[in-house]
């Protein structure tokens, strides 16, 4: 990391970010893109820090298909191989010349208890075929019921459909310049009551230790009554910014980090929603402007939002 | 549009509407009847823009129906579809004599095994046949979990049930004028806690550049305890409101629109919803009188709120 | 209603109220015990002004079970006689020997299809029966998944368990009087930040016209960080207070109303819940005094609340 | 309990604790470790005091399955029972030597008509049998209905995974000391927008009377943006601290608590959580200093936090 001339001594610092203070106890940025801290934890087990709802409602779709399959067929290879073991003499209905035939009927049938399918072609006989096949009808209905638990959680969780800029930017403004970036609403959403709050974290020398220090970056708007097109947060580099002193080359070089934090609220969901992401100053471009990314249709009736202009500026040059 | 003597210069504007500023790359009104945003999004694909929760909880009912059995009857065409081509005669009990026959009775197999009736008398014999009626029954079963995730979703999504006047009045107002309209709540709810926040929109010219302005318009009273009656708001149009030197002709000729923004606490739900409308000038009566939509009942205990009034008013002259 | 000595003028009455200002226009208390408006709606549709969520969440346990067992019933008997209709001789495996049993044998296989039991002794044969089979099995499906989203949407529905004395008293504090009624959560929850603010609710006589008129009652203290024991709420009547005139008499005669609203958060719907009710002037005790009602156990290491007593008091004089 | 010098009396009290103020009335502490207030009630019926939603979704989880389990046995053995004494020759298919294997079948049978799995083999017939059956069947569509319901309220449950250090320690602070203790999320949650408000609470004599008296303690920071580390709460005990004048052997001898609230925004449940816990004054430790629980991997991307550490520290002598 670039040593860098010493901070505007006019910016105020904050105390309350939740990070830590110790930079040399801290390792990476503090917020990765996604929003999500960038802390990893250890010392209790794994599945005493896991909370399934949470793991559950926030893996990938095609993980939560493939552990749903998972342990269909291994709740069926379960109970197969019991019933193989009581003997499939006991399920009436069964025609198989062969182990491997007895078993995949056993199988079968296993699927057709646990769904409760219940062709009924194959049936159990005895008392513990019965037994068994009363527990995984109940073991099929509760899976299921958890199952349609999770469907649900996962459908409905509240999210915050925003999409940032790629890029921050520093643009002109006023007489000066200012740091800019901007969010949009991506889907068929309807969202109001938008907060902003932003925060920049450096690491820097104080007494001869790397402490973090973090400042808050008052913004020109940091709320806005409804989030229907784009929304450049602006923070006008003034005097009293801790992002007074520093040049083109300093965003290069130093390890910066700028913290966005949004909340808003979404008409469906009927909650406030929270969204976040970070800019390290490798992601902010020197001297920029942004393209206005919405425009009328033809016949003037309505806005045309262009999402694929989001990150889209053009080059100017700071003096 | 019509142009329009200057603004009211004592009113003052706000910048956090959200909504675009720059009035010539804006089409149409600001915000629809039914309070959504009245701007289309495009340049990413429609899959990417559309939250499926969102769009599966606000269709019209028989939209959600219609989805639902057209994917039940897919489902079990292309289930059928397979076991015909495995051969039928894997399927015990079908007796068919011709090949429309035999997929017809493939087909209500697969209902009665996506659908898990299983009553049996046809059943599925060999691997194939029992390993795709083994994931049909999970198909099944999880499509009817998510059914049940969207059905409940539908159902429990929280809505504020209020309804506007259908236009705005200027009304006579102590020694002058206000801009009026009003609400209530017309279904069996308890609404506590209400908030109203107005704000016009204009496009006006300024610098030789159109360019959109918002102005707040102050209420007599922003805030209720309890929503059970009618609510009329009363923005009184003093020497600094925005609407001060707006005559009959202009609210007729002038592009302007009123939004509204309202917030309330529902019992039931326990959490605050919100709704949104507009009115266009066009939709703005001048000179007229709300007329009273509650009367108490024979006995003098109960009120009687009628639903039918909520927009009636008599024409009154404005000196 | 009696008339009484004009009201403490220094008391100051607020606009907020949201219930009608035309006493003339208004019937019967202004909000009933439970907590629900006095106000009835016509002038739409009862389907039109009906929130079915609403309904089915707060109608008793009984006419809930009710609707489904005749929901459950009528369906069954439509498509009993759909099958009938059709002919039995399409529904295998059904012995009977007059009509009577004919259509109660289809009944029954209407039962096991909608249910999805689907034993097979009796099934579907031609296009016809199975097809009304398919579409029975659908509906009995759909129809279970909104009755689990009903369940759960009753079950879960956020309620603030608190109970109210069902007095208020007049009762001796510091040098002069209070207005105090208290509550007391009654059940295994825990419930924090508890607010109230209470109203007086009166019609006067103004310029000759009857009108509703509100005051805000201030509150000894109007938020506790738990709501463990009882809570006893406590308007001082001071000189500003709008029942400084009022004697003994005057609680007897005149019809007036205390408006109470309680804002509290419950720890494990993790949501903020409101609890109304209100005190007519007849459920005002004239001098009285609260009974304290908990006490430490035997061995002083824990808290008995007795919810029995909580509306216990003793008379005392009021000079 | 022993008796302590008079409080400083610079320190304010606080009346909104929620807490009874008598003393002598109050038993045991004021709110257990778990955060749950240390009261029980008594005075009504068990049932009516009971929130079953509060206690299904409370209990520890093999309480849970335990319920459904014997739910599901007893309902069955009902039905069974029913069956057995309509007779079972009204159930096809049963093949039973005696009355015990005749219930067996019947249980089952029961079992297969619960669950919908319904194979056929045995099956109703006559009026009565066939009534039961389709009486049992929407029983166990119900009962799913619930199971379903309850899982997903337990699942989805909203809880904050904070965990408190055991300990709260009196430390070194600035030129004086602090009351400190601190606490950290310990699964992969996000939390952000934390609040915490800390309470002293004691029972002291007052006019000859015990009285328990709360204290607001003032935080060096009672806001964090992001709680992604370990927080640490300092009350640094100033002239005005309630704690001023309390020695090493006064945190032994003395019944005081510390009564904690912390309140915190979840990004996945969209909602603001609470988590309360206290600490007595033996859980004190006088004269100590917490070890810092997070550190930097090994290349300095991403920092590690060891949720073994939370009630590390190290004694220090306090002049």
């Amino acid at each position: 990391m670039a040593l860098f001339k010493s901070i505007n001594n006019k910016a105020k610092t904050i105390d309350s970010s939740g990070f830590g203070t110790s930079a040399s106890n801290y390792g990476g940025r503090f917020v990765n893109k996604n929003g999500d801290a960038n802390v990893r934890k250890k010392g209790i087990g794994i599945l005493e820090r896991t909370s399934w709802h949470h793991f559950m409602l926030t893996i990938p779709r095609w993980q939560f298909f493939g552990i749903i399959i998972l342990f269909y067929f291994l709740a069926n290879l379960f109970f197969a191989t019991i019933y193989y073991y009581i003997g499939v003499e006991h399920l009436n209905g069964i025609i198989a010349t062969n182990n491997a035939e007895k078993f995949g009927q056993a199988f079968f049938f296993s699927v057709q208890t646990f769904t409760t399918v219940g062709y009924g072609h194959i049936n159990p006989t005895g008392f513990w075929a019965s037994f068994v096949s009363s527990v995984e009808a109940l073991t099929g209905l509760l899976t299921f019921a958890i199952a349609t638990g999770l469907f649900f959680g996962r459908f409905s969780k509240p999210e915050a459909y925003i999409k940032f800029s790629e890029n921050a930017i520093i643009a002109p403004y006023e007489n000066g310049t200012a740091l800019m970036f901007r969010m949009t609403p991506f889907k068929n959403v309807n969202l109001t009551d938008a907060e902003a709050r932003v925060t920049l974290g450096l690491s820097i020398e104080e007494n001869g230790k790397m402490v973090n220090k973090f400042y808050q970056l008052p913004l020109e708007l940091d709320k806005v009554n409804a989030l229907t097109l784009s929304w450049t947060l602006v923070h006008p580099i003034t005097e009293k910014s801790p992002l007074y002193n520093f040049t083109a080359q300093d965003y290069g070089s130093i390890d910066g980090e700028i913290l966005v934090f949004i909340k808003v609220f979404d008409d469906v969901y009927s909650t406030h929603l929270v969204k976040r992401t970070s800019y390290i100053f490798k992601e902010i471009v020197y001297g920029a402007k942004f393209n206005i990314m919405y425009n009328q249709n033809e016949d003037d009736s309505v806005t045309i939002l262009d999402l694929q202009k989001l990150n889209s500026f053009e080059k100017v040059n700071l003096q």
